[in-house]
């Protein structure tokens, strides 16, 4: 078997004091932090398409990098080799789960009928290679915007044919996914939306959408598919409005077609930010609602408008996003996918190594200082004094929803009713960066 | 009785060939549009706050403006002479309908039930005026955000009392509302929302927003106002992040509630672009799901990131405003309400009839021209052409929800499914501007 | 010669009753505006590059058009029929001028020398065509970007082969364009500028890029190019930051390192509005500087945060652009190149001439309409009287710099000094509107 | 005298195991950092304005704080009061340095004289107080925004007494400056700019701001006032466009106009990121055009559009603002000045020391941790070896413009020219995580 990463060796923990850029130095994957072990928490998973089958494309310019497992002419051999490399450079990494969408894994061929068999040999390629790592899919997902066919909508198509070419895709794409016990289904709906309302039945295409999670939902309890199903929102980009737009959204959505029982969310950083909210606000409007399922780790550039998907490194933000994930107690069967790519200057193989390393490093000081600052109860008794009026009395039957206006008009009308207590964000912020540079 | 804008005569419709700016050049309310006149289509209202209370503050300067009706000391006074100038200014500009916060009217006084009763004092004023004139009122709204006290939120608040008192204004302003024969009333949450998730109890703060509108409906039902209760969402500013971000994050809030049967949305423009859509986007997913209530008519400006509130004069986004409200059958019992504000440095009394007329001669075109696309089904005929794949076969047994990813799959399977019929986006644009500089 | 767009007639005039959406209906290319033709002052070039090289790539989507004409294998044959179809297509659009990359019109061979030879036999069937068509060459220009050996920037690379490599190609098109008579040579660094300041010697890369541009000046000298050389400003994208991030940071490099007396610039409307201005205010700052080369005709979607480079059918915008450009004295040697491609949907060859004909019409009535407002001198007027107190006394010696601060401060310092008169913006707006859908 | 922050003691440094918000947990002034002390280094300024003389007022609220220094009636007894505060205040916290405009002194009183005796008065105690602190002027300005006269603009104004009042303000404040041994004198062109092109001369008004800066640098020729003048650019807010949009905008400026001798730039952080850049951005680009003169130390939130001046609490983003200092040898005669508030719900005294405390020991961090990075000459070795190309043969011929584009191409024309060095983005992201987690 080819050895792609032949100058790499397995990456090891070293700890903080070594300089070395091909190790952890805060990613210790059999720490404990709290009662699991920091592999447990944090469940990294390694994104086939980012790392393996793309090479850098932009807007204006083609691939920068170029990756020896992609040089087959047969698809076959192509899949065969991205498959090895894939599983080298997991293993190598000590990155226990993968993601990937079906045309990640085979390019497309004439027929639906074709691809297919061609993913089920490969699917067998991928068993091989999961059992002798012990790696897992975290989770599936069906490519429904990359070839031409999906340029308006997939499931929100304005051609029936092209929907149910959408709906057979996600069938296999489900199938095999059960097949790789894979823990969740992923829908990300990048065309799933408008580039003009002046051609656009918005009604009619959300009722189509609709359908199409309905019958995703029927086929994966026909075939026994338990793993959990997750949307990824996104307000834009490829589309200039994509009806995922943020969490909200979604849910609202979910919860007007009776959706909302099956599915969760799987958030991610820079499409939070895109849609101009923080990521830590995505996680936790997912979390008290009970609906949050998974997370892509990346970070955006807020002084960019498209999604950089860069690697998570921002320590900051990582703690925010542990911290909510910690309150949630945990995310599996979700995970940290890595939905990140290096740099298109980035493009030496070796760099997949720097970054993934860097995210992974990130990510396990934001659990390190994320769990601290939770055992120390530095936010939660703040919290908890802050709202201690709703505790009792008038502000007991509020919250228990016993009182109304004119029981409270009687309550205040001669009463003088002053401020509240002071807010004291910057003595919070301080407080926090003493934990983060403690 | 005072006279404010002596210099001013009841503003007429002129025609277009003339150039008087105080004058109406489109706005011809008794003209017919279809089966209704311009006045029944867009029911303009003025907003008490902007053209009646403020005077031009910014943040980096007090106010330009030194409205006579304002400078009375005595609180009543003050209030009567600003509700003289009010149906004065509506009466010469010739709009029907009002809104207004129950702090416009009169200011705070040390107690509730001081302030309260000055309420009722005005109350009796104003309804005179609105017999004289027959102008009526199209919302109430209380004002839950200027005093220091509601720094913190109302219904979202921190602290019981506050929210006792929150509670205890919107009672009297549903009454007021309900004794002014309001047509709908208002809630916009500007600070409904928080600065920091640091010290924030996200979970509680929406149960006890959740807990208040379900007493304000009860309060409603129990008084007898059948107004419509509207939400006007914002994403953001004056608070950081607001819970009511738009309309479909507040839709995903009320169905969870169980409000959604209760609420419809106040949506305006310059809301619906720093929430990153469009005016129409929101206008289109309000009347598809049935909750269009009410507009409110201004227009933003895009490269600045805080709610400008200027008067609507883009025509073509006024065009594709109406083209939405009239598929929505109209905006009744909602109305256009100009929550616009002049520019600071148009700090005279005539500038606030040049904006009205600008904002209301805009919304005419906008009338005219969505009407006429309309009429020619210029957009109706591509959209049924792009979408009617689905009114038969397979494509009708998707819409139906007849069908399932077995038979789509069996039905693609071998099927050469190619690309969607061209959107056609610049065609169509080009045919819109062919209706609208015709 | 194989032809085309063989459904296609040559596009004419039919003015505004028609709906034909394949005829002009505003531009009529001998129609007198002023003592110019409509042909004379809009000065239309078509983009070689969006037209007929790219295919609707994007970052999520393999190219959805089909382009005949870019299926031969050999580069020649490619390069050739290419050419071919760009002067069947301008000559049935009766567009006079094109714009192009090097590298739009052959494809890049394995060395310099290789790929300058391909470009000698397709100059010289362009030199053909041109003289078959009359249409001619507005500028031409190097890609410095899509190469993978730029991705990290040509005159600002950090490996000084490739700098050289960067200065060849651009001697080379210097060459051609002189060749082509082309009217202007335009420099956009979509590459020159930085993707993390971690690692970049900004001095270093400044300092190159001014030598780099100083060269092209003594070349362009050397070998006789009299052309006009352009800027063509852009913030980000594809880099995270670029140098020439707006007319006014590019104007600020041009005067430290005395270029600006050989250099103007290239206006793009999208570009302006990536960088936070509106089009007009880049025109103005521009023009008021004596540095407005040409502009790059298209619009942008701003609430999406990347350069969608859409047809320039807002006629609002047009108006305002094509204002500065009349105040400009026109725009000539430069002129509007429609930088703009169709979107990904609008696939199909039509659309070109769908779109190129929607931006044509746009920018005529812009040039009609703004005509009208200059001739009624609408704003001059108020402009003049605006500032009307700097034509004499003391604002006369402010305007000369002929008084100092302590005659300025005996000026005021017993005055009253009011306010300045309204600044009118609403009466302004609603009288634009009046001219143009009067 | 009054004391008004009775319960607190002077803030000292007690290190970073304290959890004392009262305390300095990486401040401590004496420590020596390279060969200068911290607070040499660093050189902190209070902001007048912000921490005495505003209390809180948003676009919709009113004040939030109640400080008690402001609550005299007479003007002279406020400004003694506030004085005295701001004095306790920076005395405790241990700030040796302030800013100010002349209007958060004194209240503007009828008459131009009138507010300048009743300055006269007012600078006689300042006067006073710094001798007995120690506690120095790093700048004076003038407020130019705030009184409705110039709500059109100072410099820039369409009133040519309005200008002439302006020049007087700045005069005075000129003068006061140099009494009270000012090191730098700013101006902050928050009005200067436009509400609308449609009403604007921008021509006249940048040649008048031109004359008007000539002015002051005239007349601080004139009375020996040999302090450094500054401009603090901001691209928009309270103005929809200002001059000043960002350093490169207002270098042209100056350039142009033969200014640029004579003024170099305070950098605000959150200005820097309203105009699309990043604080380290501008730094940097000020630094290698020797004109960064001094630093407005806050942030901003980059998912909100306007200046919300937070107190930089953001440690990374300090740690790449000190770096350029540094790098800068230093910001003296410059400082970081606390340009930031506290949020509104932070209304208590008590929060104006958390506050600064916050920002001082954030900025404190950065100063460490920048300064280890440049000793271990983590990035600079990096850079070196990237651009390592141009230290001989061609690449120096390159930098020392010493070549042609006909050698350049002769030596390229047959070579194989790759791709550069990967930019390695994510592996120096991940050293960074080391040196600021160590
Ligand atoms: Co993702
Ligand atoms: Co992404
Ligand atoms: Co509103
Ligand atoms: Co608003
Ligand atoms: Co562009
Ligand atoms: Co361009
Ligand atoms: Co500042
Ligand atoms: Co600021």
């Amino acid at each position: 078997m080819a050895e792609y990463f032949k100058d790499i060796k397995k990456v090891e923990y070293v700890g903080k004091e070594s300089k070395d850029p091909l190790a952890f130095h805060y990613y210790d994957p059999e720490r404990k932090i709290g009662n699991k072990t920091m592999e447990e928490h944090l469940r990294f998973s390694v994104a086939y398409w980012h790392t393996f089958t793309a090479e850098g494309r932009d807007m204006f310019g083609v691939e920068s990098a170029n990756r020896e497992w992609n040089k087959f002419s047969d698809p076959l051999d192509k899949a065969y080799a991205r498959c090895d490399a894939a599983f080298e450079f997991m293993s190598k990494l000590g990155v226990k789960y993968f993601c990937t969408h079906d045309r990640d894994l085979v390019d497309e061929q004439e027929t639906l009928r074709e691809t297919n068999k061609l993913l089920d040999k490969l699917v067998e390629r991928i068993k091989e290679r999961m059992k002798e790592t012990g790696i897992k899919l975290l989770w599936g997902t069906s490519n429904l915007f990359t070839h031409p066919r999906f340029m308006q909508g997939a499931a929100t198509s304005c051609d029936a044919d092209i929907y149910a070419y959408a709906a057979a895709q996600v069938k296999k794409a489900l199938e095999i996914t059960k097949e790789l016990n894979g823990e969740n289904y992923v829908f990300w709906g990048g065309r799933e939306g408008y580039e003009t309302l002046l051609n656009t039945n918005m009604e009619l295409e959300l009722n189509n959408l609709a359908n199409f999670l309905h019958m995703a939902v029927d086929y994966a309890k026909e075939i026994g598919f338990d793993g959990q199903f997750l949307i990824e929102p996104k307000p834009k980009e490829p589309t200039k409005h994509q009806y995922d737009f943020d969490v909200a959204n979604s849910y609202a959505f979910l919860q007007k077609y009776d959706l909302d029982k099956y599915f969760k969310f799987n958030i991610e950083a820079n499409h939070a930010t895109l849609a101009g909210h923080t990521f830590q606000h995505e996680l936790r409007y997912a979390r008290i609602n009970n609906i949050l399922g998974s997370v892509d780790a990346n970070m955006g550039d807020l002084l960019l408008g498209w999604d950089t998907d860069q690697f998570p490194t921002n320590v900051f933000e990582n703690v925010l996003a542990m911290y909510e994930i910690l309150k949630n107690g945990g995310i599996a069967p979700g995970g940290l996918n890595f939905d990140s790519h290096v740099r298109r200057p980035s493009y030496e193989n070796i760099d997949l190594f720097y970054a993934h390393i860097a995210g992974m490093d990130a990510f396990a000081l934001g659990l390190i200082l994320a769990n601290k600052i939770l055992e120390d109860k530095v936010l939660e008794d703040f919290v908890e004094k802050r709202y201690n009026s709703f505790n009792e009395g008038m502000g007991k039957k509020i919250v228990d929803g016993r009182t109304n206006f004119k029981e409270l008009e009687e309550y205040v009308l001669d009463k003088k009713v002053g401020v509240p207590k002071s807010g004291r964000q910057e003595y919070l912020e301080n407080l926090l960066n003493l934990y983060i540079y403690e």
